[in-house]
């Protein structure tokens, strides 16, 4: 067993945390390398946590009136130009098609095939927005087309050169969501109406706390009116961006001629949203929860929640043991209580599949051997504290539920907790430049200064702003930076 | 309202099929071009049929203990050399990724970045087979690694000359399944039950009969021990192929080199499939069940299931009977009997409504008036029929779950119907090839030529063998080609 038990070690957090986090990934089979530059493979344990994401999503997309399309992958070169200030913003660094044949040469070997050269280039789409408003262009004519609220589920390709599974990848999955409203209240609303669903649904179903709040002006979406985000704090102290959702304001149908007929006759440009996550937020649900055991996955998001691991030695006592697993097996899959499985695997002992387990992160495990059948008992696990808890045959049902909803919760008050303890406020720059230098973290700070300040307050302390939190705003106070008095706070950290 | 009328007409069938096929697609607004070569948008009409067809299907799968996965969208050139037959399939036309920047040049234009050639060129994938055995290399060392049953729900792209939204398109959007398994027995199997499974999903959930079987050695998979396939008839008598399932047997595993350790402790190679159906079959869909009205969604897979339509003439009138449309969508949202939803558009005529919901394809409209709420009745008209029937307020629901239900059968029967009539079995060459020139349809013949002989027959009728199908095996006869006896038939039929 001693090659086995290897193959479950993960390197500790202290030691190394960037190795720490890409052992989990590999060792709890969320994704692999493809050997395909920047782009991961999303394996079976990965890709059942982005199925529960994007099935909650959806739903809440579509209780606030929103349906899904499909547009094309590729976007010829041409329409970049249409919208210089997005194409300097994040659309030079992509994949680009420019032939559409292979060949096989006399010498066996398969080449690009020179005489099927592409007339005008096709960018493998690194977001939709170009693509969706010429669309609208034709989908628009009348105030009675507004709102279109609508939503894609897609591939996306940004060409990047230092790459990480899921917090940076050449190709990612997201959902894009692109709106047109009449007015520029309803667009601002439905920015603000996504970014809601996204916290709500990232702290209730993540288990991850965030702080809502709007981008500062070097930090917003090229051609954007405001941009919205929410953060959230690794275990190393950094932000990460969980989600983000733009007002447009009329960028996009002006740079796309987008006119609707309003109600009193008048030729006007509809208002843009666009809000999206993406496969990221698995690599944040990693970065949040995890510790130095491997995985932890948040009960209402793990595709299993609870392991069964039969203790026995003897042929009988397996037979019987098995028999209560598979009668339990039975009862939860009727109730729809939550999901089980049963760990059979008659080749590895106990105690492997236990570190097993714990590794991919399932939320509870249920221990039953014959002594615990002959006390009419049996012992729970919890993956997030490593409590033992004894519980009664008769109770386990309501007892694996009550445990699933208390491990939810815990996890969410453990890390708002952590965010607490590592929010800092600060008066002055020196003190801030000091402290970020002595203790990663969160630090808010008055700060009136404009793009050129952030710029530089980005060399010098690696920190950028993060958002002006919704919930942190309170009286007012001299600007860190220029000294200026303001209303306006500002989140800064050093992010992911 | 005459442009208006207007916009509602399509295509007669017997005027032009393709014309007709195509006014459906952009009248019931289920996909429109993009503008960009061969590539359509879903738009939200079709891709709500899409997404019901990938959650049935979904279940069915994992209900047969399958999961989902993700691999990259771009396979190196190389990947490709690996597997040759592989490539003269079908893999020459497909979109080449060969840079991965783009430039703002001094004139304000974006162009390819010519310093930022790739070292080896990647295709956007026209199908997963090899990135994905490369992967099963890794994954498979042991019998205890198997089955792995895997699938994928992603974009392909083929870059196709002569396209047709929905039937033939560069990209696309499909689902595919690879396996690997310990024995032949154990592939062949799950090949047969992924036909099965398809089988029961079209036939049940899309209405469409199909004549399921294997494919000829002409029309197989290339590197396929089997293909079976499940075919169908469109109302102008063509063949179309709605799924496929291929028992591949040891070619990746031989390619890739791929080798699992058995329990005997011998090298093998593991056996593979793979299984896939596409948005092609939304085009299957519209070809089979719709009419010179318009679409016909068959209630099953319809997203709205049924369509309210109020009618009055004043504002009193209008009141009453949107009040008790209000009634009816809370009651039947409560009960999750059917989906539905009223067209409250004020500024349209119950007749343009009438007309439009029929084009959308919406099985079942219940309209009610003043008069109706007088009597304690309401009125149902059925799409597929355009019977109407009066029904007593009290047993809307009721009748309406009953009328869905029978559309549903009607649907299909009527199919079968229209298969049967035009199913013909000949005897000679000679006949088939008269017979195919003056009536289209299926031809049943008994066949045992080979590769040679099935292109012949395609250059001399434009039919090809579309599968021998399991159902219609019966006693020998002298094949229609070679003169040889055999026990084999084949459907001959030209196709999509
Ligand atoms: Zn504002
Ligand atoms: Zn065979």
């Amino acid at each position: 067993m001693a090659e086995k038990a290897d193959a479950l070690k993960i390197t500790r957090r202290d030691e190394d945390y960037s190795r720490w986090y890409l052992d989990i990934v590999d060792r709890a089979k969320l994704a692999e390398d493809s050997g395909i530059r920047g782009c991961m493979i999303i394996r079976p344990e990965g890709f059942a946590i982005w199925e529960k994401m994007q099935q909650t999503l959806d739903g809440m997309f579509k209780d606030t009136g929103h349906t899904n399309a499909y547009f094309p992958v590729f976007i010829p070169v041409s329409y970049f130009s249409k919208e210089a200030e997005h194409v300097s913003g994040f659309a030079k660094e992509c994949a680009v098609v420019t032939h559409h044949r292979l060949q096989l040469t006399e010498s066996g070997e398969i080449t690009v095939d020179p005489d099927a050269e592409l007339s005008e280039p096709l960018v493998v789409r690194p977001t939709s927005e170009t693509i969706i408003w010429s669309a609208y262009r034709n989908w628009i004519q009348s105030y009675r087309d507004l709102p279109i609220l609508l939503n894609q589920w897609a591939n996306i390709c940004r060409w990047e050169l230092r790459t990480r599974p899921f917090l940076r990848t050449t190709e990612f999955l997201w959902q894009e969501g692109h709106t047109a409203h009449a007015t520029a209240d309803e667009a601002e609303a439905e920015a603000r109406q996504m970014l809601e669903i996204y916290k709500t649904f990232v702290e209730q179903y993540l288990a991850i706390p965030v702080f809502a709040g709007r981008k500062t002006e070097n930090e917003k979406f090229p051609g954007a009116v405001h941009t919205y985000t929410i953060e959230t704090m690794t275990q190393d102290k950094r932000a990460i961006q969980v989600g983000t959702s733009h007002n447009l304001g009329t960028t996009f149908s002006k740079a796309f001629d987008v006119k609707y007929l309003s109600a009193e006759g008048t030729q006007e440009y509809p208002f843009a949203t666009s809000w999206g996550i993406t496969t990221r937020m698995i690599g944040t649900l990693i970065m949040v929860h995890s510790d130095d055991r491997g995985f932890v996955c948040p009960p209402r998001i793990a595709p299993l929640q609870v392991i069964g691991v039969p203790i026995y030695r003897k042929d009988a006592e397996k037979e019987q043991v098995l028999a209560r697993f598979t009668e339990l097996q039975e009862q939860f899959k009727a109730t729809k209580a939550f999901s089980f499985k049963v760990d059979t695997r008659d080749n590895l002992s106990p105690g492997f599949k236990f570190n097993d387990w714990e590794l991919k992160g399932i939320p509870l495990r249920l221990e039953m051997g014959p002594r615990d059948l002959a006390n009419g008992t049996a012992v729970l696990v919890r993956r997030d504290t490593g409590e033992k808890i004894n519980v009664a045959q008769t109770d386990l049902e309501s007892q694996i539920k009550t445990l699933l909803e208390d491990i939810q919760i815990s996890l969410f008050k453990r890390a708002q907790e952590f965010q607490q303890q590592n929010l800092h406020f600060v008066e002055t720059y020196a003190e801030f430049q000091q402290q970020i230098e002595e203790k990663a973290g969160f630090y808010v700070a008055y700060f009136d200064g404009n793009s050129d300040d952030e710029e530089k307050i980005k060399e010098e302390t690696k920190a950028t702003g993060r958002c002006i939190p919704f919930d942190l705003q309170q009286g007012t106070g001299k600007c860190f930076y220029t000294g200026r008095q303001t209303d306006r706070r500002v989140i800064f950290a050093r992010a992911y």
